[in-house]
């Protein structure tokens, strides 16, 4: 039984080490009355089942059915499609990534995996989705179709598809050996269809949203296939769950990297949280907290005729790629960002840098060392020339990237967003920003209530402005 | 002969249509003499091949050079592997997911494409390393190493590791035959391991630097080995370059849109700008645009006591994907982004969505449609919402995703960034703030020059100030 080994370094951020742009130990301090109210009211929504991510690690009997299914999952298929747009295929690709091998789906293709080769479907793009059909071999492939409400339009409309498509080729009763749902467990157009055809289905609970749904069967069961251990994910998560229980903002990491990210945002002008892997393995944590920071946050406060548009704008980056794309503005550009590093100190292979070119002095320092060590170099390089610069930052190092680390990772960011939300005042879990192009969409599909026909003359109104000044 | 068909449309970045947060027209005809002097200083630059970007598509002997090499690789091998960071990847990985089946090296596999796998090693990350040459056979394995300057130290030490295990395996006169080396004609240390070993070269002229470099070789030898019909490419772009070349900011749109970000920046508090193509294949064009952005305008100006920071922050977006992730945030929170959309009227392949679930009404008016119908759809909704809610964006519209519309794509923006940066008074070709990070991390390598031991001493200050507080 192992368990989970992650440091999280806050220096940076703070006055001390970044001068003005950093954050004084009392500004942390002033937090913690309201940090008290607030920890009160989520562990109340979580007792009250309000909140449900918190105790997402928790279901034992649900692991023993995902592990099951996943094993047949495994034992008929070469291929696994997750459909699924959002929450409900960032979680899953983001554990894939990290914990599964760089290559594995080309290394799958030669017979040297013993799992299925993996592919995320999540955008109703006719290049990607036809190219897929094109490449797999339908008699050997298993879709998982997740959506919380079970009307995602753009996950349908690809289900719809390759629906068609298996029950042509094979049968209407293949469909079940083929399609798995994840779905809410009562309602929605995809448990209607689930039940109609008798699809094997896995719940997603009602009080859990799909940015915080990455401990739900929409990141195990994929996972699960993958070939990651689930059980020491969770348990990763429930140990974090622990280490973040204390109201005390300066004794509960998850709190306390909120409080700093809303304090740079409130009143350092840091607008921007750039999340920085060093790992091209946690490329994908980047885009996952990428959704959670921005849906749970970015939102409009309206107060009487005062209107608040609130929150901070996440962007995922790469070291050490965006040293060479993103370090010269983050240096020299405003000093509007603060940055998460992401590290290991372990990776999962040696890959020597060898004396080849022994002519050339210059790079003599470079060799004989490993490719491991010149990245978690250049982590430190980078961190130490923003701080010089005055640049606030923290990190998140893990001892090596396995499955506890990343449940425990994951699951300190969703509480971090949940007390974050508080302390802006917001709704973390609601979105009402994407209804009206959502509405929209569907008027332009051709839908036709009353609604959509007054919104079709507003947008051909629209449509006819906006063409009168045209350059190229 | 074809030719490009793209259009732009900037009326949403107006105030007509956005209100306060749009600009006036007055704002741009205010900008038009400041524009004649920076047209007449690039002009004069070309002229005496100061900035060489620009001539970059008329090479006409150099493309005949590139696509006789191609054609060998085609021939030889079943892998491409490309060694490059930065600018060396981000323009030949942009081409490569625009322009070649989205499931290309997996139909390579299956010996359904008649072209190598593609593939890009652009962080020296041992997983990513190590994996990738568990997973290749080296007997057919071509690999092509990108540095400007000759001396990126992630590029030459992938290199290096790669090198030792190819004339490990094979023999030292089989370097000649598996590697390419692509850098500065005249000097660097690529070259000199070059020269030693005879290894063939194509050059990267010295007066085009990286994040303009995609016409150079750097660009175009992974695209003709990925099947690309470079000439075409060429060809857009020198189409491009005619469109661009009038000094009206009205009429030139490459200056347009850079005034339009310019202005948006300054005037009107946009200090991020997105870029959210709605096509899987124009994903990447926001990676690459995001380097030229930042690394050109994201620069510190110092006027005697007073330092500026200057730069708006790029940041990549995926439509519709983003929908489910960061629209939220565009829609309600801060109005600080200037969206550019990227689309395409048509799409490679039809993916029809057939009316499968008869007995659900709510989705009867997605059936019978195409999936590029639905997408480009949700690009006009999105777009139509953010207009409504005073968000300011512009849109580019290919007629098709084709090698000459990449071709005059890419040549605007670098057209458009060389331009910004004298609205901004910047120096687009330098980069001066990566060279601390740069620095810090030969000094922790084990360089041992004077400097670097000063730098060491402070680094060991700094790391022991940095351990103070700790969280988890």
């Amino acid at each position: 039984m192992g368990s989970t080994n992650i440091s999280y370094n806050y220096n940076n951020a703070m006055a001390r080490m970044v001068g003005k742009d950093g954050i004084a130990e009392t500004e942390l301090s002033g937090l913690q009355k309201r940090a008290l109210a607030i920890h009160k009211d989520l562990q109340k929504k979580r007792e009250e089942k309000i909140i449900g991510f918190f105790d997402l690690p928790y279901d034992n009997l649900l692991v023993q059915a995902i592990m099951a299914i996943a094993n047949d999952i495994k034992r008929n298929f070469e291929n696994f499609v997750v459909i699924g747009i959002g929450g409900s295929s960032l979680g899953p690709a983001c554990l894939q990534r990290a914990l599964n091998h760089s290559f594995h789906n080309f290394l799958s293709s030669q017979g040297r995996r013993g799992r299925p080769r993996m592919f995320f479907l999540d955008n109703p793009d006719p290049d990607s989705v036809k190219g897929l059909m094109e490449a797999l071999d339908l008699r050997t492939t298993g879709f998982n179709v997740i959506s919380k409400s079970g009307g995602t339009a753009e996950t349908l409309a690809i289900f719809m598809h390759i629906y068609n498509v298996v029950q042509r080729r094979f049968s209407k009763t293949a469909l079940s050996k083929h399609f798995i749902v994840t779905t809410n467990p009562d309602r929605g157009y995809l448990r209607e269809v689930a039940v109609a055809d008798k699809l094997k289905t896995l719940p997603i609970p009602e009080n859990v949203g799909g940015r915080f749904s990455v401990f739900s069967p929409v990141g195990l069961l994929p996972a699960a296939v993958a070939g990651i251990n689930i059980k020491n994910l969770l348990s990763g998560a429930a140990e974090m769950d622990q280490k973040c229980s204390k109201p005390e903002i300066m004794s509960n990491p998850a709190y306390l990297n909120a409080a700093i990210h809303y304090l740079a945002d409130t009143k350092k002008g840091k607008r921007i949280s750039v999340m920085m892997p060093y790992s091209d393995a946690l490329k994908d944590v980047a885009f996952w907290y990428r959704q959670l920071w921005a849906e749970s946050l970015g939102k409009k406060m309206e107060k009487g005729k005062t209107v608040k548009h609130i929150g901070q704008t996440p962007v995922a980056a790469l070291g050490a790629v965006d040293q060479h794309s993103q370090i010269q503005l983050y240096m020299d550009g405003p000093n509007d960002k603060i940055v998460t590093f992401l590290c290991t100190k372990k990776f999962r292979k040696e890959c020597k840098v060898p004396r080849v070119f022994s002519s050339i002095e210059a790079l003599d320092h470079l060799a004989n060392q490993d490719l491991g060590t010149l990245l978690s170099n250049e982590y430190l390089a980078t961190e130490y020339a923003l701080t010089q610069n005055g640049r606030p930052n923290v990190s998140f190092t893990m001892e090596e990237i396995n499955d506890f680390n990343m449940g425990a990772l994951l699951y300190l960011f969703e509480v971090q967003t949940a007390f974050a939300a508080g302390l802006y005042k917001v709704n973390a879990f609601d979105q009402p920003g994407v209804e009206q192009g959502k509405n929209a969409t569907h008027t332009l599909m051709g839908r036709k209530s009353k609604e959509d026909r007054a919104r079709m003359k507003q947008f051909k109104a629209y449509i006819k402005e906006r063409k009168k000044y045209k350059c190229l």
